[in-house]
């Protein structure tokens, strides 16, 4: 027996979704489970490949979720509406959903996952993070054993690719991103990939399963890469770095959140970071995704691959879909779902606020040649707890001396204040950058 | 309600797991339907940690394979027997089985799966390969709707240990393999790892799931690194490759293979190879393991991780045991088992023999120094169809000229054919080294 599927969309993930599902040979069998029964497009006359029958092809996307014979709604539209409208809409008619969609999973999880909850259906988002690569089930069926103690993303293919580029070519940031622009790894607008709110959205998904919780998107703290330039990427690998974005969420460490005895606090950030060349992330280069998971008493897992493309993105799509066919098969009509696969939790997790996570830095400045500046910056650190693990001058820009910074863990909120005292000496003319290390 | 479970055995892996199950804050909320009923030792008189109660241990092994309360039996024995055996028990009584032991599915899979699939119970084994990766879900539940070309595995820890140390120190195997006794990351009796035996009984165990179908262990054609020197590895860095021990599952594409349409026909090999320092697997080192799965339309993913130990292994029974939890606590009598967790197979793949693979070949020859034995080498070649991507004369050892060939892509049966040849002729005194490269 046949289970009917809808799609809403049929554009690049959906065309890939349709190939895997109608070319089932060689893959898990279940496929020839799956009928694509209706197939939500914006027009019918434009050509497509896969081709599909028009009885299948519909304009009504309505008429899809409500469909009486479908079972499982295939969401490939993106963006906020109507897509959230459509799968509150599909779960209210006891449809299981799959989505590829990190912003409505991202900002609209409450809503959607209460109502799927409630109606005993399924809502499956495996493509939503890094594109092929299995982590969303992992993270649910394997990996939640394990007390988790942070996740760390490469999760948008757009920067980590420009930075990629600029590390090799020595270019900076405007060259390599009309260069990605040109190659189509980077949009028109390339808002949502450098200002990094796709990666905030995606890490705000994986910090939900893995910590647990809810998250509240807005309360993300997010920087992107517009502000990266060649001369950072160059001292950063003197000293032993690579630059990449990465999306991180860890559990709460701060004094204060210590001292409130509130164990469960979370540190949820997006940043450009300096990453040792030695760990595991700082060979993910190009489009690639890595997801890198630490927990008790697993240690390090890093889950590697594609994280974009039709066919990386249709696989993940699809192996959703597998899922909940293999769940309707054996299931009955009393059956619940599995709690392995549900969205398990109900509350939202509470946010470090940035001022309070330990991180180091890097901080380079622009001085007067005098001499006692080095003294002068590490006293004002000293000021404010923040203790120091190298003082480099590195050279001289315009007759002014170059010194980079690189401080031990310190509170986020003192090396701020630090900095204000520091940008306050005479001797100091700017703070070109401030980055995070790891 | 609780949800009994026995130990058949109580070691490193045994009480790693008792430490997740009876320390569940913080981690995956089905930890807590768990209780461990019974543990079967060897002897009640050891101190153990965790400590368990009186009525908890016990010699008996039959008696907890036979205990009408117990619901999933976890076999942490090791080795062939008894742990077949009991399992085999176990699936007669109708109990879930998880199981960290390799060797008993790779060489007694048949037996195991056939009986659980009529039993219609779970025989789940994540922690079979790859420690604490999660890598046997993924591949049935994600990767599977691909259709997988190859499988590559650094899948044992304490070879990639000595091959690491030693093109880090440029030191010899014996005196390498010393030093990792000495930590604990070799055993006494160093076969089982050294000579591939191990990685053999995990690639099958992989190949099975990639490809749906049975793996004849004894049919994998296996070779271990007691060979490896330090000369070797210094050269192929020279040329821009480490030398790793694979476990590979490949797609049949031999000329053979397909003017036999035998579409169905599939590589598994386990041995010594140079990768290319660019590949993602070059940089896993150490104890460290990772599964690389290349698939269509997914492209490559790589899972990367702890191979071995306590808790990198615990996490991985755990994991099992929760997903058989998750669908006891959601299942009826009348239910049946996921397809998309069970074994959903019973054929024997056919494997290539390993003469009608094609591979890459790394060789080195001592040759007497006189003119036209680089051309006397090329012709022999040339004979057996083998194409040559680089010859080069690397220097002088004992009087002899060293030269050292890199292959394009070849028949292997060519090869041998070819080096056959090579071995009669005059100017050539020996063959120290024949390594595939991927």
């Amino acid at each position: 027996m046949a289970f009917k599927i809808g799609l809403l969309g049929y554009g690049t993930v959906g065309t890939g979704t349709a190939e895997i599902i109608l070319d089932p040979e060689g893959r898990n069998s279940l496929l020839q489970e799956i009928e694509i029964a209706k197939v939500g497009v914006r027009s019918l006359d434009q050509p497509r490949s896969p081709q599909l029958s028009t009885e299948v092809l519909t304009t009504d996307l309505e008429a899809i979720v409500n469909d009486p014979e479908i079972e499982i709604v295939v969401e490939l539209l993106g963006g906020l509406e109507p897509a959230r409208s459509l799968i509150l809409q599909a779960i209210a008619k006891g449809k299981h959903i799959v989505t590829a969609n990190k912003a409505v999973i991202a900002r609209h999880g409450e809503e959607i996952f209460t109502a799927a909850n409630q109606a005993e259906v399924y809502v499956l988002f495996e493509a939503a993070v890094g594109g092929g690569i299995p982590v969303i089930k992992p993270l649910k069926q394997s990996l939640g054993v394990n007390r988790i103690e942070t996740v760390i993303g490469i999760i948008n293919g757009t920067t980590n690719y420009i930075l990629t580029q600029m590390t090799e070519e020595g270019a900076d940031f405007e060259e390599v991103l009309a260069e990605a622009q040109q190659l189509g790894y980077a949009e028109a607008d390339p808002t949502a990939d450098v200002d990094g709110y796709d990666a905030a959205d995606k890490i705000a998904i994986l910090a939900a399963i893995a910590f647990n919780g809810r998250i509240k998107r807005e309360d993300i703290s997010c920087e992107g890469i517009r502000q990266i330039n060649a001369t950072d990427i160059s001292y950063a690998d003197d000293l032993g770095f690579v630059i990449k974005l990465l999306a991180i969420a860890k559990r709460g460490r701060s004094p204060i959140a210590k001292a409130n005895a509130d164990n469960d606090s979370l540190q949820v950030r997006v940043h450009p970071t300096l990453v040792s060349k030695d760990h595991p992330l700082a060979n993910v280069n190009g489009v690639y995704n890595a997801i890198l998971v630490e927990g008790d008493p697993l240690g390090q897992v890093m889950l590697f691959g594609p994280g974009a493309g039709k066919g990386a993105t249709a696989s993940a799509v699809v192996s959703d879909i597998v899922n909940i066919i293999g769940f309707l098969q054996t299931s009955n009509t009393t059956r619940k779902l599995d709690p392995m696969l549900k969205c398990p939790h109900d509350h939202f997790k509470q946010l470090t606020p940035i001022a309070e996570i330990n991180t180091r830095f890097y901080a380079r400045f622009l001085c007067q040649d005098v001499p006692g500046v080095i003294g002068h910056l590490g006293t004002s650190f000293g000021n404010h707890d923040v203790s120091l693990e190298s003082v480099v001058q590195i050279g001289f820009r315009n007759n002014l001396a170059e010194i980079v910074v690189v401080t031990h863990n310190v509170q986020e909120g003192n090396f701020r204040k630090a900095l204000e005292e520091i940008k306050s000496l005479a001797s100091i003319d700017s703070i070109p950058s401030i980055l995070r290390v790891l």
